[in-house]
């Protein structure tokens, strides 16, 4: 097989490997295995950002009673409890315009990083403010999401396509400026 | 090979290719062909969102008037000029806390579509407003950033590692709460 060749199966392995990244609100009660948290952990750590400033830090959590405080914590984030870890993505709070960006691009990592893994993942949203003090964050450093992980729970529905569809492409894609689109 | 050592062939695989994107910023004159443009589209429109609200569209440009135009419109967009294919990000403009999020998270996966397929990408941000008249952007929607796509040109240096290295997980990561880690 030539390089080109294997090229071209890896290109369609992960593509599709990113295609098919979905959010998961329904997880098994297995652990999360400390060697499959440090990938994860990783995989942020090398997660680009604007200016290399890295705006962030990470807060594991397993403690059960934690998890439960987080579910009630916000809208939507009921999910959170069954989650057998979740990390809490700290920013440095000094500048909104790159670091809600980078949140995204490092929570992004964190769920394919997972899904290697064969683990699910799923954010969860949060007014400021509450969750700061019940993760012991000081000002002005600020928790605005969450990512829930765990196995999957295949037996139960709304595992899969929690999200359902998508646009088509021929409603977002401009050629060259926008307007060719719609 | 059973499917459990499959699979952990397959997770440290992708989690390296996730671990390993970099920026690039210097590129080979070679178009991008339409299919790989075409598979970074795709992944780019099965990305989530927040609430699946899809806040975005896409402009594909490879005019090299405009992507001249765009090289020389913000700080730190010169490399756009040699890129041949850039896409930018149109946001709907109308929630600024989860659009932010959500434009990190797209263009983190475009940029990992189009390493699968060999190419290098680069994102250049911009200030609101000039950006938005070059592209015919109509109020409320927003421009805020570009993604350039290229085959990385390996002769030059600053091809990888432009942002240098990572703080080490023993700064970033907590337990359980803020500030068992630094």
């Amino acid at each position: 097989m030539s390089d080109t060749t294997t090229k071209q199966a890896d290109a369609s392995t992960i593509t599709r490997f990113l295609r098919d990244l979905r959010q998961v609100r329904r997880f098994r009660p297995d652990a999360v295995p400390t060697e499959v948290e440090r990938d994860i952990l990783e995989v942020a750590r090398w997660t680009g950002s604007a200016k290399n400033v890295q705006p962030w830090s990470f807060i594991v959590i397993r403690n059960p009673e934690t998890l439960q405080k987080l579910s009630k914590l916000g809208n939507y984030t009921a999910f959170v409890a069954a989650a057998p870890m979740a990390i809490a993505v700290v920013l440095d709070g000094t500048n909104p315009r790159t670091e809600w960006f980078d949140e995204g691009r490092v929570e992004e990592r964190m769920m394919l990083a997972a899904k290697a893994h064969g683990l699910g993942s799923g954010t969860a949203r949060y007014a400021e403010g509450a969750i700061n003090e019940l993760l012991g964050v000081p000002a002005p450093h600020v928790v605005r999401s969450v990512v829930g992980f765990g196995y999957p729970d295949e037996g139960s529905s709304g595992v899969r396509g929690v999200q359902g569809g998508r646009k088509p492409l021929d409603d977002i894609v401009h050629q060259e400026r926008f307007g060719s689109a719609q």
